[in-house]
């Protein structure tokens, strides 16, 4: 099976100049720029022989037809959407490379016993409704409705955004996908952390996908004006969400201590009425939390909330609200995919290394659907979500090789066998 | 002299309208919103028979020409800017109550001695360009040629946005009146503060107006994926600007227990990536002191960015900049104006206390040129710079009143002996 190195490096470079000028790299989900993107994708796809369509979740999927229909479809992707000044391979490099392992397979002439899936998933990043993975959620079922009632800081509920790009909200009641309808889902991503860099290892084959709990804390005090109001007279909402942040990052330095992992970050912030001379009367921040371990996910939040209600609100005479935003669970790759994707990196010749995944992905939502796995190449420093996250070409392509052999034996697999194997 | 209550309350009414919808009361000054604010007051000036232009800071003036022009300009106003979910009256209440004084003026028939001016200052609030008083400064040549290369983070410079205020940047390079072109500047304004309503006092005179220094405050680390970085490796920029707001509050609190005035407030914040899973690498904040003690007003912020190096920086491996944005010295206000005031109040029979002002006006900068004077009016509860900001209707008047009484005052005197009188 030939892979075209060349084709695989245009498509990384014409996808990335779809950025917001003098922001790179920034592609927002929903935004006009996006839709640029995936026109130029799905032109892409179609020119590669599948056959493309949107799904209810406003995921964009080029089909190609398999010889065997009743063995279900094999798929491959990730998304192309980023983060506001993200980077330039998180998400676009695992969609390029599930095309070019697809056309790879056309252009060889042999049909594949399943039909093969080309899948761009929908808003993956945190999105401005304050909900990611939009597209997985919806195609696994794990969009309840009143997700679909969040808005965004323009007051557009996201169901009328899922429907701008090409969705239909109204179907998305259930999974999007039946039982047996995929029979198995790899992902290719950039590592995005330092562990294949520092052990200077090729592949990384993941075995698990770290939960995820989002919270919005909105601290509400007093807005006042900031000459005439003296110091003991104020309820200030910033000086109560900085007692939250700090705490927040103690408690997680302090489990950082013990074996298991978690991190715990307050990602974003805003403030009203956000002048220099008004005393701070809403603050609201974002807590997101990570571990592989659900106990310790699910009980992070409450001691400082706890302690934030005693002391902060005590003290300063502020008020504490808690709205959860979303929640995934930790979730185990699956066995035989895990082994599939460690032959194929063998068999070519690669070092590979089991890792977890301290990143969501939205392969963790596939995976309620059927047997999942992904795959990780190094990055630059561990960098990414920001401009200098960078790869070298040969890591693209050694990943783009594991994974189109990897796609191949699945192929030859019954999807019944993998899954009773685990 | 007979003043119009209803036209004053139609001309708030009609004024305070102009707002962005949904966000009471939102008025930003260089915006088109803005722009059709002034024009409407433009043509209220007209139609009371005042002649108008805008001078080259942008400040859009009204003028009635007195029987003795070699006496200089006495001058009235405020400003009609407003922050960010702000008040009603905050600087509005001033701008109409000086043009009520001078159309009574007009109406009744008498030509005052000197010249009167009804002044709409540009943008008194903090702009997005980092500035504040910025027609004020222009006037009184305190608005440096490296202010105007300042941008707003759309990048447009302040200069060009002056011009777009229909002001003339080029001609900033000194004040734009004279040496005795103006006799004497009166403005009215709320008081912003508790301390009138707590005494039942009618109005308020005010001695003195408080210096402002405003800085920002980069804090720099480093932008990471916040599911693939552990905490040890964190250069979390949000982590050392939330401990310096901390600090900022805490040492304001501390200096509050001796009797002399001082606030600092950080009230503005940002930061980069600003994303629910990055870890920030970049906080900016504003930090904001106010004093009507100079040594104080400099010596403030010093020992928190020492500490901040030592600490902050060490610990998690931040890098801090500080960025003066503006600063403004403790201000007095004339005598013989303060007299006039007291006075005027006495003779309508209104309650009246001498007090300083905490919030920074135009009129401190406008003391540069001329005997300068301020009255304030009860506000409930002290709130300003929010939508809750209100007043009440004899409150308006009694000012008005006090105001216009206090402008015939100073047009029998000559400002000669007003200045001599100090």
């Amino acid at each position: 099976m030939e892979l075209s190195e060349n084709r695989l490096q245009r498509r990384l470079d014409k996808l990335s100049e779809f950025t917001l000028p003098g922001r790179p790299w920034t592609r927002r989900a929903f935004t006009d720029l996006y839709a640029s993107a995936r026109d130029w994708l799905r032109q892409e796809m179609e020119a590669a022989g599948l056959e493309t369509r949107i799904d209810a979740g406003g995921n964009l999927i080029g089909a190609l037809a398999g010889a065997e229909p009743g063995l279900g479809v094999l798929a491959g992707g990730s998304h192309i959407d980023t983060v506001v000044d993200g980077g330039r391979y998180d998400g676009i490099l695992g969609v390029v490379t599930a095309l070019e392992a697809v056309q790879a397979i056309v252009e060889s002439g042999e049909k594949p016993r399943h039909t093969l899936e080309v899948i761009d998933f929908l808003s993956e990043e945190p999105s401005d409704y304050g909900v990611s993975c939009i597209g997985s959620r919806a195609m696994s079922g794990n969009l309840p409705a009143d997700l679909l009632e969040y808005t965004n800081p323009a007051g557009e509920r996201l169901g009328d955004a899922i429907r701008r790009a090409g969705g239909t909200p109204g179907k998305l009641n259930g999974a999007l996908r039946g039982d047996a309808e995929l029979a198995g889902f790899l992902e290719l991503h950039i590592e995005q952390g330092r562990v294949l860099e520092s052990t200077e290892t090729q592949i990384g084959v993941v075995t698990n996908i770290v939960g995820i709990r989002r919270y919005e804390i909105v601290v509400t005090g007093r807005a006042d004006h900031s000459g005439t109001t003296p110091m003991n007279l104020r309820q200030d909402a910033l000086v109560g969400a900085s007692r939250i942040v700090e705490r927040v990052n103690a408690q997680a330095k302090a489990c950082q201590s013990s074996n298991k992992y978690l991190v715990a970050t307050v990602g974003k912030i805003s403030i009203r009425p956000d002048a220099a001379n008004a005393v701070p009367g809403e603050a609201r921040i974002t807590v997101e939390v990570r571990s592989d371990d659900q106990q310790r996910l699910d009980s992070f939040l409450k001691p400082i909330i706890d302690w934030a209600q005693e002391t902060v609100c005590q003290q300063d005479q502020l008020r504490i609200e808690v709205h959860p935003l979303s929640a995934s669970q930790p979730t185990d790759c699956a066995g035989p995919i895990i082994d599939t994707l460690a032959d194929s990196a063998a068999a070519l010749g690669l070092s590979s290394m089991k890792m977890p995944s301290g990143a969501g992905h939205d392969a963790a939502h596939i995976a309620r659907l059927c047997p999942t796995g992904m795959l990780f190449v190094p990055c630059l420093d561990g960098r990414s979500h920001c401009p200098e996250e960078d790869i070298t070409m040969q890591d693209a392509i050694n990943g783009a090789r594991v994974f189109t052999r990897a796609l191949l034996s699945l192929d030859c697999m019954s999807p019944q066998d993998a899954m009773q194997a685990k």
